[in-house]
């Protein structure tokens, strides 16, 4: 077996990976990291030169292969499912005629390329607020409202409804089995739910179905050894 | 042979697709979108409630499936190959112990997940010192500069080495042939040249071989012919 070494940041995309690891019964060593005013410390840039997590070392002890390092959370996902799941337990296989692998596949890529980046940007501009000095504070959180109202408050909710849709008709996102695309999507739910409604959460009534999909999550055993070896997502 | 209609909106992510129908030498139809204050015309939600390009519309005439709407220029890309290249000729088979797989599959993620959202944030903060009123843009021209130090600058500067060093040891994102990763790709580097170096684009010393990467790009018969038909990028 290979030795798999995972770099793990707090509150961030690392989860991910351990949860999946956890998912597929995996042993794995563990680097833990904690954040600098929010961001990721410099440290992880040893492990490898974009400075994020997760980042996973893989060695070969009988050298059949060169070493790996392996960042990017969606592709590690890829990457696992494809080595560690020869039965498609957890990923469906590669055909454009089945509902199922078209799901898995947009989920996948929906997750980074259109849901975080408006709730990364919300944080960005709550970060520029609070940080601004006290005299031009009217300032910035002025800007910070228009750009909430004319792009990312806009975007937010359009994913929200997509997902919340979604989740009315399927069990999971890539139909009626849990996919790595749910350890993908959880992150986003758990992120829009942190950054919604003024530190509320999102709301219930609206949807429902979205918060019924993180509770099946999070009542998994895996994601909950997860959490205990990784910490509590708390952003 | 299913109907393919592609909602182009100009300089967008749907040239991906456009250029990907070309190289597939697809036939499709075109709804051609113009931008508004540089949005997405609200007119493109009725293609797709996310309201964004490119939207692929699939209708098959023997009724073998029901139609298709995808969006997501990454899935779109993946969905087509899957099905309009059994040949494996523009994208490899999944395989996890295979670079060109891994490579492929990292940089599908990598291009929207972690190169796009710096240039995209470097784009609306230009745009909040640009619409700010006279008075108070020396504050927001302030803030601006804040987080491109702290955070877009060092970001997008980690994307660029990260490419560069990349096509200095591959002709290709997957290696040394053509591929859909290259489609995804090419958008970035183009976005990058074009918010890069003061409108100077990308510094030719430093990036030679991510511009020699763009320029093989762009004397592809597939590219011109997606030029021709639903304009040249201009950021």
């Amino acid at each position: 077996m290979p030795n798999l070494h995972l770099h793990h940041l707090e509150n961030s995309r690392s989860f991910r990976t351990l949860w999946l690891l956890e998912e597929l019964g995996l042993e794995y060593q563990l680097t833990q990291y904690d954040r600098k005013n929010g961001l990721a410390p410099d440290s992880l840039e040893q492990a490898h030169p974009m400075g994020k997590a997760p980042v996973l070392e893989i060695t070969f002890d009988d050298n059949s292969q060169s070493d790996l390092t392996l960042i990017e959370s969606g592709h590690i996902i890829n990457y696992l499912l494809a080595k560690y799941d020869p039965d498609y337990q957890l990923h469906p296989k590669v055909d454009a005629d089945s509902e199922t692998w078209r799901d898995y596949d947009f989920w996948m890529q929906f997750a980074e390329a259109s849901a975080m980046p408006p709730l990364v940007m919300r944080l960005v501009f709550s970060k520029v607020v609070e940080r601004s000095p006290k005299l031009v504070r009217p300032i910035t959180k002025h800007v910070r409202k228009q750009v909430e109202t004319s792009m990312i408050g806009k975007n937010i909710n359009k994913v929200l409804s997509l997902i919340e849709r979604h989740l009315s008709e399927n069990q999971w996102f890539a139909g009626s089995e849990f996919s790595g695309a749910d350890i993908q999507m959880a992150f986003v739910v758990e992120a829009a739910n942190a950054r919604s409604g003024k530190g509320g959460g999102l709301d219930q009534n609206k949807y429902v179905n979205t918060l019924n999909f993180l509770n099946r999550c999070q009542a998994r055993p895996a994601y909950q050894k997860a959490v205990e070896v990784g910490g509590k997502l708390d952003f």
